[in-house]
């Protein structure tokens, strides 16, 4: 037996069997997801592994390692946030999430840092020797929203678009401030005296770890494109750049100190449109099926690798602190919301309401980032009760927080997700709208998102567009792309179905009404009751849009065209006749 | 700049964007791989970057890390191989290439051991000082044909599928031979003295390290089976257990001192059939794609690492040893086929023509596995003259076999692979003969190949099938799932021809005969000659075939299944008016 020799990659594959396996294990019981997050679930199995190893050893368990997580586990997760993100509430929100995660991080790392002060100073409470810096250091690590456990809690409650999009742009965007401020308090925590100088370069900095990260981000993305122009005869490596280009954005970021969260966010929300155009059908849906993977196994294991490390003796006990920190991290964040939005509402016609303002409040959960910071502090003597007080504030957040956000959203009767995506029609008059306002914006001098935003689309194809993708043609208009999805799909589900026919007898098949076997497969996507009426609609009038090419070429004949116009007409006569 | 902290990812990343970049590079320009062998080319940048880092440092290049091949590089190559390995014609041919693997390999190691000694006592050559043993040690990982190297030159060959599998099986299966042989002789070094028991425990190691490996794999393979049955739910990370299990194995027998490439071949090849069957399309497409792209990777580093690492100091220059290694290496060959294939024709109809042994004698090409192990190589004074043999015997075999096998291909007019795969009248005589072969043997009293074949196929479908596969059923004859392949793939072209229908005139549009449009993606698996009549013979029939379940059912009326009938009816009828 050579264990030694194969140690590191086994016990890897075997880690990341277990969280796979837990997986499979959770979702067996359909009941069990409905009732308890994934996140809360898996903290638990990782609470009792824990509590296993330290029963067997009579020693703490490992912890999960700092490098480890913010190296190889979190990268994923944020790059299939950022790969998934959808860009048109995002931008439209971009404003109030920046408020949220500068303004109000910073709020809150100061309020927290302060109030915990104020409670140091308190005789009885014997905290006297936790300086104001170091309470500060502690406020910028406990302050941060963590991306990673927003995601596991909000994914599952379907809120509203726009209120998921603020409390996760929040909790990502936030990454910039709290490495800033982090490593600030830092360093003075190790500088014998604080000059004013150095409070205006952390001033600085901010704007450096985050325009920067963006920078990084960006110059991947379009490298990336750039890249998978020239894959046409090897496909099967195209899946490969989006993940290599990603994590160098990351890396990169993280060897320049700026924020890794950021850079790989804008990597994938950069590249996203070139690359999906530049490789082939199969390579994306690989694409999207490994990221998706990959974010779902770090994800699984960092909430139990969380479990495993609560257990053990690196915790120094404090009632007063430990209490204090979570009521100030709940008073300070829901102050905040209040203040910033009221603000917001002021400048919006479309305001927040203040339903919604108690989910952005409540939703602010802790998670692993917190975790990683704390155990990546200097040691000095009370770095215990901070891990201490970092553990309970993320198990109140994930467990108490995490467990009722769903029964409140209900008795709140917050707005939830529309379901269906938008009609054909709605997609019309939203692009419309957009021109319009555009438009507009243009007349009365006032430089606006949608004056941006068109500026933006023209500079993307008049140049980016014609360096990045593979074969530049006229763009597609995005209703031509939607039926061209629609036929494929209606081709597919009818040769389904003439594979149903000899499989077990499937319950669709039970009536014969043609819709209801259409729409079996798309009910995901499109708005059943609507979709027999596009498709009519689309296949009556395609046809014109589709001629819409330049009638005048230098190089070719009207009658060169001809055969394939002819072909054309063939098949779409055929497409009909279905 | 923090450089320390990310640098084993981040050099890790640029490792595999270089080689990503190299393989986008060569296939740019479209002659240069019809050519030269990827291999070559690859070994070739490696040489290069091998010499820049040695003029820049003034020190060896860093050598490729047996660890790091054995476990992170190898194992991908081995299961895309064993996942996509023909079954048929190796299970046909397992006879004929465990000869090869098992008695070939041991001809060579003891030949090319034996000769080289043989030339050691030569006094001119100064080489006394080398023992028989070490010579037999060098001649065990010498011997051994490398299946990467093998695989990237037959890739492009493309020989007709016995002489490939013969070539290619062998060059997996010797793995268990070299595995053993090799460690013998190592601990035969060490030993002062050896008994006669040693060599008898060696044969029987042969067995166990062989036998082990299989069923190692084998129960993983099943294992992996059984657990895709439960991830209905979460499609996500199905793929995540197909290289998790497959991993295992290998590291397993790894560990066990078992042959780690046996092991991961039999677990691909005992979950693949059933795998394929519980998981989803999408999740079928990512594990292929996957698959393929890490081995294609791990290759493209293996041949660059070699060049690299050929560079350097490493060598000792005996310009007899180095030859005559060369030459006996060849001649060994050579006279192993020529007996051994003497043996095997005698025992069968279908012969292995004389050709067809050149190619076998002339194709086995040596790689990475032999320079990985003679690194692994206990100090001795002359591991350095042993590392050069073995470096100029790589480089030869990839070089100048590799390069002139295409050319002698034609010269010799080797029969090729058959393009178009099997007609549905093929499969279905294939099929029937399989029947009657199986009964013919049953009678005579001869255990044969198809005897148990049969044997094997009753127990698949009575036990393996229902504890394995997700929702077991009749199994389905493999002519209805060819007709439900073709639809599928009809309907997806015609979708696709709706589509090109405005993209850039496609030349497949400036014919209008629908055989033409029809065949554009089918073509790379089928005849576009039979196609249309198998096709229309289908549609015809079919419906027959499929209404052959079970005609009566305790919990079911007759008239439950009507409605369903009648959809089903209808949809062939829409079928067939396409």
């Amino acid at each position: 037996l050579d264990y030694q020799h194969v140690q590191v990659p086994f016990e890897i594959t075997l880690w990341i069997m277990l969280a796979s396996l837990a997986k499979i294990g959770f979702h067996l019981y359909n009941k069990l997801p409905s009732v308890v997050p994934e996140s809360c679930l898996l903290i638990f199995v990782g609470l009792i592994m824990g509590g296993i190893i330290y029963g067997l050893n009579d020693r703490s368990p490992p912890v999960m390692d700092s490098d480890i997580f913010f190296l190889y586990l979190l990268p994923p997760i944020v790059l299939d946030a950022g790969y998934f993100m959808p860009s048109r509430p995002f931008f439209e929100n971009i404003g109030t999430i920046l408020l949220y995660a500068v303004v109000g991080t910073i709020w809150n790392v100061f309020g927290i840092g302060f109030s915990l002060y104020g409670i140091c100073q308190v005789k009885a409470f014997r905290l006297q020797d936790v300086s104001l810096l170091h309470n500060l250091l502690f406020g910028s690590l406990i302050a941060a929203v963590d991306p990673v456990a927003v995601l596991a809690v909000f994914e599952e409650i379907h809120v509203n678009e726009k209120l998921h999009i603020l409390v996760f742009g929040e909790s990502l965007l936030n990454d910039a401030v709290t490495v800033v401020l982090y490593k600030l308090f830092r360093s003075f925590c190790e500088m014998p005296a604080i000059k004013s100088v150095d409070v205006f370069a952390g001033v600085g900095k901010f704007f450096v770890v985050g325009l920067g990260g963006v920078l990084v981000g960006l110059s991947f993305g379009f490298t990336a494109a750039f890249t998978t122009r020239f894959t046409k005869d090897i496909r099967v490596i195209e899946p490969l750049f989006v993940f290599l280009y990603s994590y160098l954005s990351y890396l990169t970021a993280e060897m320049f100190h700026l924020s890794g969260i950021v850079a790989i966010i804008s990597c994938a929300m950069g590249m996203k449109r070139y690359v999906e155009a530049n490789i082939s059908l199969k390579s994306h849906t690989t694409v999207k099926y490994f990221m998706k993977m990959w974010s779902s196994v770090s994800d699984t294991l960092i909430f139990i690798f969380l479990g495993v490390s609560t257990i053990g003796e690196n915790h120094e006990w404090n009632w007063p602190y430990i209490c204090f920190t979570v009521i100030f991290c709940l008073i300070w964040r829901a102050l905040g919301v209040l203040v910033l939005t009221f603000f917001v509402n002021r400048f919006h016609v479309n305001t927040i309401t203040s339903k919604d303002q108690f989910i952005i409040a409540y939703g602010g959960l802790r998670g692993a980032i917190c975790f990683s910071l704390v155990f990546l502090l200097p040691d000095f003597h009370r770095k215990k009760l901070f891990i201490a007080a970092t553990t309970v504030v993320i198990l109140f957040t994930v467990f108490i927080q995490g467990m009722t956000i769903r029964p409140l959203v209900d008795l709140l009767a917050v707005k939830r997700k529309r379901e269906s995506a938008p009609t054909v029609g709605e997609q019309i008059h939203i692009r419309f709208l957009d021109h319009l306002l555009a438009g507009i914006e243009d007349i009365s001098g006032h430089w606006g998102q949608y004056y941006w935003k068109d500026k933006l689309e023209y500079f993307n194809s008049k140049y980016l567009q014609k360096i990045l993708l593979r074969e530049y043609d006229q763009p597609k208009s995005s209703i031509v792309l939607l039926y061209e999805k629609l036929e494929r799909k209606h081709a597919m589900e009818l040769a389904q179905a003439g594979q149903l026919g000899h499989g077990p007898a499937h319950p669709s098949f039970l009536s014969s009404d043609r819709t209801v076997i259409t729409d079996q497969k798309l009910e995901d996507t499109l708005n059943p009751a609507v979709l027999d009426n596009i498709q009519e609609i689309l296949a009556r009038n395609l046809y014109r849009i589709r001629r819409t090419g330049p009638a005048y070429n230098r190089h070719t004949l009207p009658g060169d065209s001809e055969p394939a116009e002819r072909a054309k007409e063939i098949l779409i006569l055929r497409h009909k006749s279905l």
